[in-house]
């Protein structure tokens, strides 16, 4: 990136290094304020309903002996970040782990043994400079597919996502407003489907066309890059997103992280979360407009039991229509899949099922 | 499918559903053929260089307690593919268990319980019309990315693979010759990259428009589409294809399911394998040319120890070049992935490991 965001970023980290040399020149201890990223350190923002950091913060030390090591790989990590965004390159966490491993001079240690451990000084790094990793031009994993109504503009290539064959556009991992722009868009809605093979039936019934909608699949949790996506696509061009995951607690929660984000990450909520989105689908009530489900249907497993109960208890599902929901589904004591529509017909899915949900705006939300 | 193919798959389908009836008129035993998918039954051609199978059959009967249920089960599914083929969709194999599950009148039977049932029964019906399951209208999971010198029509769409941005075009899972098809192409060969991390950092560094490649990753193993369209890659439009992958027994486990098939899938391999494919890297030598990588390899665990033991005696690793990287991967006892090339640099890999790899053949075979 070269961007205003880059240059911003760039002044921050230079920023933050130059209150450590600044501190130096003063003869004091270096440190550098690091939000902390605890549970207790993260609020549900009720009224913005989205899981949110608080401001409590960690100064880390140089000349302090449990910190030193940290404070030494905070700043090997922001130089690392500089690099890329000064050369304009990107890198994975992993990458960015091997080009920060290193002996340190005269010693035995390593700057870093573990991934785990360069990861989580990205983070430090992130929420100390107010950045997305993405905006450090680090990535995650890459997966997921879109098409639809809408031009998209990637690295200057120019997408037309209604004319992308059955295979669609492959969602990079990095979004950000300087690599993707949006161009025409006659959407009027943002279908995100938790599985690939649904995304496939979806699109090759051209539902997209018919129903003017964007669509996208995640493979599963959807990756940061598809996040970030739904993301802009709810505040730039104001469409709402409706997200289709299997009936099942894991299929609530991928919907509770693409609204209000995870607990892990709620410092990145803001710019990662879509407090508009609206849950199409599958409900536990399904089985009463379709009768057909009883033939498909699954039995809830001990771990589903017991994650539906937790999920029951979060603060973001305390809707009464959610409780609802979840507790017909402890009391039918059954899950249903996505791909279990096909029991009625292939197309069933496209055809009716989802029109009639949008029709009837029949959403939890 | 519309097309001559999908004419030729319903007629063998209708071919022995035929045979059946005629046997039933004659008040005979009806019964098909099922070619054996056992060990047994798979054979190393040397000579082509992919595991085949070999021509044992099994006759499975209606009027047998140990094989009615199957022999309807086997009817059950062809039938489902014909009216996919019919109506022109394709469903998943999940959606094709759900398709066919019902209960079986006036008892307390399912045609299927489990989906590990339906799948097997489709590689039954695969093997017993000589169709692959995506003749079948069927499909596995779909994952992976391509860009390059190509332009590639899919399902009448023309994707040109030189501007796709920095997410390109998500490979589809079905990729038969019906729905992709090759226009102008530029490329001198194809990459297959094991890791979407790789991939993001070569198209970044846009080496496939120095190199005049096509490069693709399949996000580790590779699924079925893309071992499909590296077949199509190689047969029509004669391109070798280098398979870029972690040096460790996984890596080298990729590159033999991608060269010579897998023995699971034997059957398919005269369509899938390609064994032409060449093993770029990462190889057990690298260390010898870089020994930055001995600052970033990883200790061999116990199962990467008996996995290479394992690979060493499959017959397809017999040539001496082979025995000797795998040997001194196991004498070195450390392995390498390929996220470790950003140790050097982060365009280490595309400005010169691989570049130099090309322009001094120094592939394995």
């Amino acid at each position: 990136m070269s961007s205003k965001t880059s240059k911003a970023v760039i002044q921050r980290l230079r920023g933050a290094a130059g209150e450590v040399v600044k501190t130096i020149q003063k003869g004091k201890n270096p440190s550098i304020g690091i939000p902390l990223r605890t549970l207790a350190n993260v609020k549900w923002n009720e009224k913005r309903f989205i899981i949110e950091m608080g401001n409590a913060k960690q100064e880390r030390f140089f000349f302090n002996v449990s910190m030193a090591k940290k404070f030494m790989q905070t700043f090997l990590v922001a130089s690392s970040c500089q690099d890329l965004i000064e050369s304009q390159k990107s890198a994975s966490i992993r990458e960015l782990f091997y080009m920060t491993k290193r002996s340190v001079a005269d010693t035995k240690e390593n700057t870093f043994e573990e991934q785990d451990e360069s990861d989580e000084i990205i983070e430090d790094v992130e929420v100390a400079v107010n950045a997305l990793r993405e905006e450090l031009n680090l990535k995650a994993a890459k997966k997921g597919s879109l098409v639809g109504d809408i031009t998209i503009v990637d690295k200057g290539d120019t997408i037309d996502a209604r004319r992308m064959g059955s295979g669609g556009w492959a969602i990079p991992s990095i979004v950000e407003p300087e690599i993707i722009q949006f161009r025409k868009c006659d959407a009027k809605f943002v279908l995100l489907v938790e599985k690939d093979a649904l995304w496939e039936r979806l699109n090759e019934d051209k539902f997209w066309q018919k129903h003017k909608c964007i669509l996208l699949t995640g493979n599963g949790q959807p990756p940061r890059g598809i996040r970030r996506l739904l993301n802009r696509f709810v505040t730039e061009l104001k469409l709402p997103v409706y997200v289709f995951v299997d009936n099942d607690p894991w299929g609530y929660y991928i919907y509770s992280v693409v609204k209000q984000g995870s607990i892990n990450l709620a410092y990145e909520s803001i710019r990662m979360a879509v407090p508009q989105a609206k849950f199409i689908g599958l409900s536990s009530y399904d089985r009463e407009s379709y009768p057909f489900l009883d033939e498909v249907d699954i039995k809830l497993e001990e771990q589903d039991i017991s994650r539906a109960k937790q999920i029951l208890e979060y603060p973001w599902f305390q809707k009464k229509e959610w409780q609802r929901e979840i507790r017909n589904m402890l009391k039918t004591g059954v899950k249903f899949e996505l791909e279990a529509l096909a029991k009625k017909r292939i197309s069933f899915v496209s055809e009716e099922y989802l029109p009639k949900k949008i029709k009837d705006k029949d959403f939890l939300d």
